[in-house]
């Protein structure tokens, strides 16, 4: 199906206006370099405008601060969100046919509604339910007493232990396993000794876990994920977690036992936080850094251990500075010494 | 199956004695906050005492220094080992019925036990052995020549390569991977070539391995995961490995290849060992800290490069220090050009 | 198959000479420390003359320094390369016969050449093309509309998202996950909203990517692994990455979106390089280090954030006597003290 569209179109999907063709019709979005004469592209800042000038791209999105670019073009306040509903147009995600394909394994009293998806070689335990519109993909494995919400997608081979709960909307990337054993151990005589993990985890509305992402149940309650957080790829989500609304968690971060992120919290990739701690509103932590204790809402930190980021700032240059800090430290002394033998020839 | 008990039996399975109604019955074991009054809810040390006296739980299990706390109670020596009994009473885990489910594939050559169970979907090679009671849940591929140990649990989606040997009571959590090609590689002169790892990985008696977490085989021999010893999710373990009994590594934490951990070596979330040590019995190696030299028996070490710890709080508390000092550094020097240009002036 | 090479037929395969009996046999490769009458050991480095001399193995592949060592041996330029060739002679990786398995599912508009391997129970999408000899093992989900070049080997689990290209006799590793969705997300007015991902991933000739590890699709375009590059397990490639031909990453690191990688770069387990980096040929990073600005050619750092080496060593001592020069800045402030009171002292 060869989809097109005017710039029209686009200046609707995007909320922008037409400046030059309104009828110039773009058929794929490319990036700058790469886009020809029947390409969109797009360009988020104006430091950006060489790249936008070279490009020999069909039609631009710019930002107001591009709007004089000569080329047609769209307007609008944010390119990088106004090209959203244009890429959802010109490359529309196929959803699978609803129904349960015929090699999958689906117990006797799972509920799947008819309008969800079960692909091949797929399996859904006992008591668990699919609501309308839940995709599940080619050989995922969903345990007992699980429930995914309307419209949420379970891309190939995710692992939901028992008792997981999806809210709407909710995107599972391949690999990514959900509701396995918390990391917990009491200390008997003869070893570490393995403390049964009861609890479950509760992963809310329009959350998107990344591939191969780990998120441990809780010991006696939930393991929460809050709507709208975004958590990248070979995430660690450590058992009784809460992760407020919006949180970012980039690549490779993770998050120990039983620590509290507030709203809109941002993780860096590589970044780690440690267990028990409490993490305000808004935090971020930096790329590469530990959080090892509490931070009150809106603070920015970076380093192991994490510390306010201009100190952070602060000290790398201090640490770039220390050889020449000890060579003024021993000219000092030399300095004082000299001195001293003086003083010391002094009557 | 509703399940309860009653305080007389909690004291016996957690080893402690009834203070208050022995005949209480509690049905679910709660955290102090949400426990209601039919709910058991246990703390694990003193300074808990405000929440435990703030929680509607009908039943405590205190330790010693909170038996005076005014509720019906156990009261045991450590409540975190206690609970453990508890637990697995009032939430026994679902085994698998026995028996190979009618969409695995089994080679002809594989040797199930009658006891053992295998779950839809999964995959048991050629001369592979499955011992009494093992259970290999849905998904999971085991490659030809494995042998697992009896009452050895495999979740969803593991994968085992040729040749890896599962001791007994082990525990693998979905999507781990053990046995996958050690990365090793010579130079060859049109770059990189791969040599063959045709060892394997050996894991002992009641090992349990995380989610996601990776395991190389060894290059010639044995990598090896010592008995008891506790691996979280998304860790990596190199070729070559071999880590000593009752090791506790926490998520993201890696060992590189050959290195070698003693005893009850201890690994924090995203620490990492490098490639070739000794570390020794006992050592403690920090969250997000990375030892890269071989380390004595007993040591704690944090930081990158690892140090002892104590040496790795003073340079972090001197590493804050440090625009102070330079400071100071200024002043001193200021001071001293005043004295000599002072002396300057004396004849 | 009972398998044994003279030590003619070693030095043919390693590209070396024999010294001593040419007829002795030996059947498998072993450790110095394990290799009994029957094997053959190598030694790549001067430093290990002693093991070799300790070692009862029937005979060594060495070194031209190791030449005169008293053993029947072959000499070789490099041993650790030479090995290679002789491990491939003993150990031959079992093909698995052409063909799809019974219970494969695959689409019938897919294409799976005569001389390509498809496991049981995985999944070939819709137009996905195999290529001779290419072998899906047991489990593995390949999307729509990927292609796969001759001679390539998808263990068991790995999932390939739609589009993705992989070349010829490229190694991918249970469960990891190729062309997933990059982590893209606009700022809208109530929250992050998804960027959808359009791009592909290509995978050139000879890569070899570990267990478990994870490559995002581009936004537009295409992620990209350079031929010949060799990435280890739990790895993570942002979108819109390139990694130049050659490259070595190892366990856990890490490589940020849109960041492109130059010709053979090493990174070090558990290193990050932040995202729109330029990293120069040859640059290698040191395992847990970040990398957070570009980097030129042939630079060698690490720290975080990296540094050259040699200054990272250099800060790292700085850091180490921190303490000390605390103490020394006391002293000569108390020094100068003195002197300050004995010159007030002066008329």
């Amino acid at each position: 199906v060869p989809r097109s569209l005017t710039l029209t179109e686009v200046a609707e999907l995007a909320g922008g206006r037409v400046e030059g063709d309104p009828e110039r019709r773009v058929d794929a979005v490319r990036a700058l370099a790469s886009a020809g004469p029947g390409d969109l592209a797009f360009v988020t800042a104006e430091r950006f405008r060489g790249a936008a000038e070279a490009s020999v791209a069909g039609a631009l999105l710019v930002p107001p601060s591009l709007a004089d670019v000569d080329r047609d073009r769209v307007v609008c306040a944010d390119p990088g969100l106004g090209i959203v509903a244009v890429l959802e147009r010109l490359y529309p995600e196929p959803r699978p046919a609803a129904g349960v394909h015929s090699t999958a394994v689906v117990a006797a009293t799972a509920t799947v509604h008819p309008e969800a998806s079960v692909g091949p070689l797929a399996v859904v335990g006992e008591r668990t339910v699919l609501e309308a519109r839940v995709a599940v993909h080619a050989g995922a494995v969903l345990g007992d007493d699980c429930r995914v919400g309307e419209g949420s997608t379970l891309h190939p081979r995710v692992v939901l232990y028992p008792r997981t709960v999806l809210g709407r909307d909710v995107i599972v990337h391949a690999g990514a396993v959900v509701g396995s054993d918390g990391f917990g151990y009491a200390t008997g005589p003869s070893g570490p000794v393995k403390v049964p993990q009861v609890g479950c985890v509760i992963v809310e509305d329009r959350v998107e876990i990344g591939a191969n992402t780990a998120i441990d149940r809780a010991t006696l309650e939930a393991t929460r994920i809050g709507a709208d957080s975004k958590l990248d790829n070979l995430v660690q989500v450590g058992h009784n977690v809460e992760l407020g609304p919006a949180c970012i968690v980039c690549g490779q971060a993770g998050v120990a036992g039983s620590t509290r992120l507030g709203r809109g919290v941002v993780l860096g990739g590589q970044a780690g936080v440690a267990d028990h701690l409490e993490i305000g509103d808004r935090v971020q932590i930096a790329a590469a850094s530990a959080a090892l204790q509490s931070l009150g809402a809106d603070q920015v930190v970076a380093g192991i251990p994490a510390v306010e980021i201009r100190q952070w700032r602060r000290q790398t240059s201090g640490i770039a500075r220390l050889g020449q800090m000890l060579r003024r430290l021993r000219a000092l002394e030399k300095t004082l010494e000299a001195e001293e033998e003086r003083h010391g020839d002094d009557p």
